[in-house]
């Protein structure tokens, strides 16, 4: 397998938008053809991430438009993924593996979504549909009630009181808002307090309004290439190391939901690939789509023993500038999450901390970065591991 | 690259269903999984072809519910994939990558539908969406105008009357239900006549009813795997020679409908890397959604010069036993069409043809054999060539 680098990244702001999702992603993908000086005659195939065009804009099959509104040819094979909220990073893997496996040269890869004008009922109900349909969702479960019920099987099983761990799930909300202030590219840039998280409207019990991450529009893209034509097109590329994926059924099937096995294994598999382990990641992007899972994932990747997540937040070992920054950009929580977008926005900042461009957010030093995205109630999970 | 093989078939009797999605899959799945004589612990990837899981069932991110209805440990990749009427061969052809390449040996790779439950008017405004929101869908753009356009067009681009273009499509579905007949688990079986076409309801002009390909529910799934692997698995491993894949934009940005250079492109593709020409193809499984849609593949693939690939029909050239049987299946049109496990199940129809299974469907002596599959007005076109 050949050696596959990042040449070049693109990020729309994330929040509200006019655009079509074909335009809010063609955004994108011209920073990051540009961000890469290639042509895009260059580019041999593309990888899009989409998870609810159809819903939100009655937009199915979009691969093929957007390769058409890119100026494509019609020899270009443009592929549509989605798995739920992990939907770009599986496109990312996929791409990253037609490129390794001396395929392709040059591809593009992202993802796209817009949601916001749909409201909060109905974006809430068809996110729900990333739950299984036949045991979960027609029983009501929303992601609010998914992820409520794991700070309560956490608080438990753990023994950490329900204050306590709130305060604590709180920090990650104050620390996500603090990174997001500078990311000029973030939905939400203002400082909030752990009394801020406490005293917000109660969504579904123990979690709270910033407890959540917002509804968001936006799309991330990527050049994915050879080490030999990056090292030509730019000065700082940065590699894919090592990717994993892993999958898993409903709740029920599932035997602890605070130790998600698919996300264990797919991280297992990334670090592998990588011949690397926790202790060499510099920096993380990781999937905070509420307060209580970036605590959990935190654990699910190795960098914290299982139950011992919280204690960092108090700790401060997951800002800027502790052990492991966990999302400098801001995270879902305050960057924002177009889901069909989320994974590539995440390799974007790990591919712009690994440059050192990230200016009052940037990881000093940082040269190893990893991203994990979740679909579903841990559905579709994969990780992705980035070196300079 | 190494050599891949289809070591197992499977694929359920299309037609209404009670199954949820994710039981119809697994019944190909356990087909596919017996016919190659694997365990289910030796999948290592999972590839899902599905349209409509969100609308037709409220599913999203089914890759995992069905890896888990497998039994697949947790560390197994389940991606889904969707371009429309192509999304299972846009399935096959990224799994068809995956072992190509050395990284997987072993994978699950088909596609699955259910829109017969949504009645015609609903499921018709749902495949609306492969076409492009926001020039062609909302001006009430269905498929059958689409087709119906392209009827008229071929009709006056090539200067034949319509009255002789539509006896010409009606022999299109006189011989498709005639090989329908033939197919145990095709979902009409019974024999029409160009009478029966031309005295059908008119859908949109000049496409009737029987122009039509029907709404229909099923799945089919095949087992992708090595060479050497396959030679020990099973008697008669298929090969797949060759791949391609091409994009367009809404019909607005194709210049001309009838010879759609998306598919010209990915056929081209195909026949490259397989080292072989329209000529050396013993038997095809092409796209017939529409009749017309039948005509205009089978110039496009290279079986007839353009424009004259009607004449075809009367000579008898498509028919079993003919120069180029186009097919035999049933396609489409007799088949059924569950809109994202089409692609798979023309895969497996060739697999069953090449290792000469297919009884009194069977195209004697087929060496060498092709499938075409349309997603949306050209968005995504995909071709596979398998040889035994």
């Amino acid at each position: 397998m050949r050696k596959v680098a990042v040449a070049g990244v693109g990020m729309t702001k994330f929040g509200p938008t006019d655009k079509s999702l074909v335009e809010l992603f063609s955004e994108a993908a011209w920073e990051a053809i540009n961000d890469s000086n290639i042509k895009p005659a260059d580019i041999q195939a593309l990888f899009i991430g989409n998870c609810l065009g159809d819903f939100a804009e009655g937009q199915a099959n979009i691969a093929g438009f957007i390769a058409c509104e890119l100026g494509l040819s019609h020899g270009t094979p443009a592929t549509r993924f989605e798995g739920a909220c992990a939907t770009a990073s599986v496109a990312v893997r996929d791409a990253f593996m037609w490129v390794a496996s001396g395929f392709y040269d040059t591809v593009l890869v992202g993802g796209v979504e817009k949601i916001m004008h749909m409201g909060t009922p109905l974006a809430t109900r068809t996110f729900a549909m990333a739950t299984d349909s036949r045991y979960e969702e027609f029983c009501g479960l929303t992601f609010p009630a998914v992820f409520g019920m794991m700070a309560h099987m956490y608080s438990v099983k753990y023994r950490i009181p329900l204050p306590a761990l709130k305060e604590r799930m709180a920090l990650v909300a104050v620390k996500n808002h603090q990174n997001g202030i500078n990311n000029p590219l973030a939905q939400f840039r203002k400082e909030i307090t752990v009394d801020t998280v406490l005293n917000s409207l109660m969504v579904c019990d123990p979690l709270q309004l910033f407890d959540c991450c917002p509804f968001s529009d936006g799309a991330a893209a990527l050049i994915l290439t050879t080490e030999e034509k990056a090292k030509k097109m730019v000065k700082k590329p940065v590699y894919i190391l090592g990717t994993g994926q892993g999958s898993a059924g409903s709740l029920s099937r599932q035997k602890d939901f605070t130790v998600m096995k698919s996300r264990v294994a797919s991280a297992q598999q990334a670090y592998a690939m990588a011949g690397l382990g926790p202790q060499d990641i510099d920096v993380c992007e990781l999937h905070d789509c509420f307060t209580i899972a970036e605590i959990v994932a935190s654990e699910c990747l190795g960098f914290f023993k299982f139950g011992t997540g919280s204690q960092a937040l108090e700790t401060g070992e997951t800002k800027i500038g502790g052990r492991i920054p966990i999302n400098p950009s801001g995270g879902l929580k305050a960057k924002g999450h177009p889901i069909g977008a989320t994974g590539a926005a995440q390799v974007y900042e790990i591919v712009k901390q690994l440059r050192g461009e990230c200016g009052q957010r940037q990881v000093e030093g940082a040269k190893t970065g990893m991203t994990d995205t979740l679909g579903g109630d841990a559905g579709t999970i994969v990780n992705i591991i980035l070196r300079r």
